[in-house]
């Protein structure tokens, strides 16, 4: 990690407010959509101060909390002791390593629970299904109250699920479709709803969109994730911006949220600050809102006790915590959550794919074609610069984006882990792993998209429609 | 005004953190519902520090922004310039004077303009009218573009009303129907349509209310409103928390007006703080709303060009200078603005009446006898102490309370005049200007309660009932 060459000789407060700065800096050139470039590179020393931040006081940097003690740390100097480099909000997540963000850091910092082997194992027993190759894998590494969910389905009491979208652009890619594929196979094991929240007016708020252009997202997005085969008599899918006027309940749930929240808590949770429109500001209470089953009188028939399990993405943890800590003091029950890693883009593990870069990542409107020669060109590869060197010494798996792909995508565990243990002893050549991958994200895609091609404005408009779903409670 | 004794001594700086404190401190008791004596206590201790900060500084107290300069102002000492004394914000309204507000320097301080004797008469004969007695009275006394909204008719363009009510608890006092009397009068010379906005998410927020009770308190607030005479073909009254939940259009611009505001913004004009919640810090948008033709798209058939004007309490204008501020940046008309005095408490002119205080003020739901009792006992009186000296130094008709609540209802000028004739030269006793007002005042009230007996649940439910109102457009 890159030291600005400056934190030695500043106190802890003028580091704290560095800091502070370099985080606004960073706010406002993602918000005028400055050059990718120049958003790294801004990220980069803000990191990098946070590191020296940490050095010099022993605390991790909290927006909002400036140091107590202005003297400098005895251990100033000495390396962060552990993920002092890696970022994770709900809008950017940002490591040094090549591997990715370190998960058990994050479980640790985030306070939630790993998902480990005998939470699997009870998942299986409750289900009487194997579980998903992303429990088993690590994919889904963390949890809060995942036992409390298994306990309700034991004794026969009802839970629904929640996860959901920023639709940011037409483009989806195959990184968004991860928390989709998990749910529709938990919604089908566990035979439960699922709602699904298109935050548009999120998008609305963060991005320079109109209100119609987000709320045209919505609708192309939802043909995608209906494409993951979701049962419509089981889910519900809604824009904020349409639910928001013809709920009965929804508005209420958040006005509650909204009251417990206060902007000090938002400021710590999320970063903002006063330059920060008070949209943004009231914004978490939204995403908060779905996961009360209040906040849908039409689909649970008014009922206010039905637990909540939301399987997303760890960087949305963020506004979870927060819903979790105002849930008991509006008599609501806290939701329960299921955490994913996150999908590394083509080039490597170290960012988060942005749909704003057709080559970071496989679009779901890619052809076959340009799957073949986005994985041959810009696939982060582990293994070594000539073949002779390969099979000698073999590839580096942990790094390789093709064999992390194919963890995500390729079922066949015996397989994968051939593949494993041919790509590290160099028996599998690099243009060899990149071509399974191609084969497996070809027709994967092509079905994808042949699936959504009969997905008709009709369909979406069902989906869309607050009505009572199928399930017995 | 009290002096606290230790402005002298303390730097603009030290005088500002002491104001910045002792608004926080107003705040926590009144959201607490401290005891009303200890609340004033406070208050006059707020105002002495910021007619203070206003001697020590030339300029008045202004949240979140703290002197520019931290060496005492060279007028120091020296009385304040002017309205230091007077405080006026949605949640508070202080003076001095027994006279009450200065309202001519509130103009100059909001940036208003004084509505004139040229305005009055082109409202004569633009409406082919009479002007109202709360115009002839200077009861409504600033504006804004409000030559607008009568060249828009001569065009034979259309405009429409907005105007609201927090209904805070079931009693409505006298005062609370200044702007409903008023509005009924414009609603019927203009002939034009009208939304009255019950702001129940607000009390929500604001006070120890449920949800649940909150819209309850709207809808027998509702009650009194129509009971005022609205015509129901022409009128729209709606709770938010109902409303948010029905309109295509309302959250929309509600998310619109918060992309626009920044919770600097807020901190300056609403004077918020990092520990309120963040349902307060967005609320304003709601608030905001409804000047826009485009939130109610049953009403106006979707249009977004029908200019809106706003007859409200001067001291809603926070909202408004706010919401005239985003509205061409989101390509929306501003709201043009008619502003009234403040209601007088029957304890004086020098506070705003309390609907929690049952003895300040005459309430809609009082008995003949209670409002006979409470004008005899509370009313504040400008006579002088015995008849003797009452009949040789006459009474002041500027302080005493009831010939205000006089200006207020009774219509009859000449009756008026010769009663302030009468009371100033001593011709009329104290206790014979109390029973002029108890009779006026009686049956008004009980002729008020009699409308009100026939307003059935039906009958608000058509009020409240979205939909397209009848008017030429």
């Amino acid at each position: 990690m890159a030291d600005p060459g400056s934190g030695g000789a500043l106190s802890p407060l003028e580091l704290y407010n560095r800091v502070s700065e370099q985080g606004d800096k960073v706010r406002v050139l993602k918000m005028e959509k400055a050059p990718k470039d120049e958003i790294d590179a801004a990220v980069k020393l803000l990191l990098a101060l946070k590191v020296d931040y940490k050095n010099a006081t022993g605390e991790d940097y909290k927006p909002g909390s400036p140091p107590n003690n202005d003297t400098p740390n005895s251990n100033n100097g000495l390396p962060a002791a552990g993920d002092g480099d890696d970022f994770v909000d709900p809008w950017t997540v940002q490591t040094g390593s090549a591997k990715g963000v370190n998960y058990d850091k994050l479980i640790v910092r985030f306070g939630s629970s790993k998902i480990d082997k005998d939470l699997i194992d009870r998942i299986e027993r409750v289900t009487g299904n194997k579980a998903h190759h992303f429990l088993r894998r690590g994919i889904f590494f963390s949890h809060r109250d995942m036992h409390q969910i298994l306990d309700a389905v034991e004794n026969k009491k009802p839970f629904y699920l929640y996860t959901g979208r920023g639709p940011s652009s037409e483009a989806m890619h195959v990184g968004h479709l991860i928390p989709f594929i998990f749910t529709k196979w938990l919604q089908e094991v566990f035979n439960v709803p699922l709602v699904v929240q298109m935050t548009d007016d999120e998008k609305y708020l963060w991005k320079d969109l109109t209100i119609e252009k987000a709320y045209q997202y919505t609708i192309e997005n939802a043909k995608d994730i209906i494409a993951c085969g979701f049962d419509v008599n089981k889910t519900f899918i809604f824009s904020d911006l349409e639910y928001m006027g013809t709920s009965s309940g929804f508005y209420k749930n958040v006005v509650r949220v909204q009251k417990h929240v206060t902007f000090n808590q938002v400021k710590g949770i999320f970063g903002f600050t006063d330059s920060d429109c008070i949209g943004k500001i009231s914004f978490p209470a939204i995403q908060a809102a779905p996961s009360f089953s209040s906040s849908f009188p039409e689909i649970f028939n008014g009922r206010k006790d039905i637990q909540c399990l939301i399987p997303c993405a760890i960087d949305q943890d963020p506004y979870f915590r927060m819903t979790r800590d105002v849930a008991p003091r509006i008599s609501y029950l806290k939701p329960a959550l299921l955490h994913s890693t996150f999908f590394p883009a083509l080039q490597g593990a170290q960012t988060k794919m942005s749909a704003s870069d057709p080559n970071s990542s496989i679009f779901l409107t890619d052809t076959a074609k340009q799957i073949k020669n986005k994985i041959n060109k810009h696939a982060f590869s582990g293994g070594k610069d000539t073949i002779e060197e390969h099979r000698k010494y073999g590839g580096n798996c942990e790094v390789d984006v093709c064999y992390m792909y194919l963890t995500f995508f390729l079922e066949d565990d015996e397989k994968l882990e051939k593949i494993k243990q041919d790509y590290t002893s160099g028996a599998l050549l690099t243009g060899e792993l990149k071509k399974i991958l191609i084969e497996t994200l070809q027709p994967m895609i092509s079905a994808h998209q042949e699936r959504r091609k009969h997905i008709t404005e009709e369909v979406v408009k069902q989906f869309m429609t607050p009505r009572k779903l199928a399930f017995d409670f």
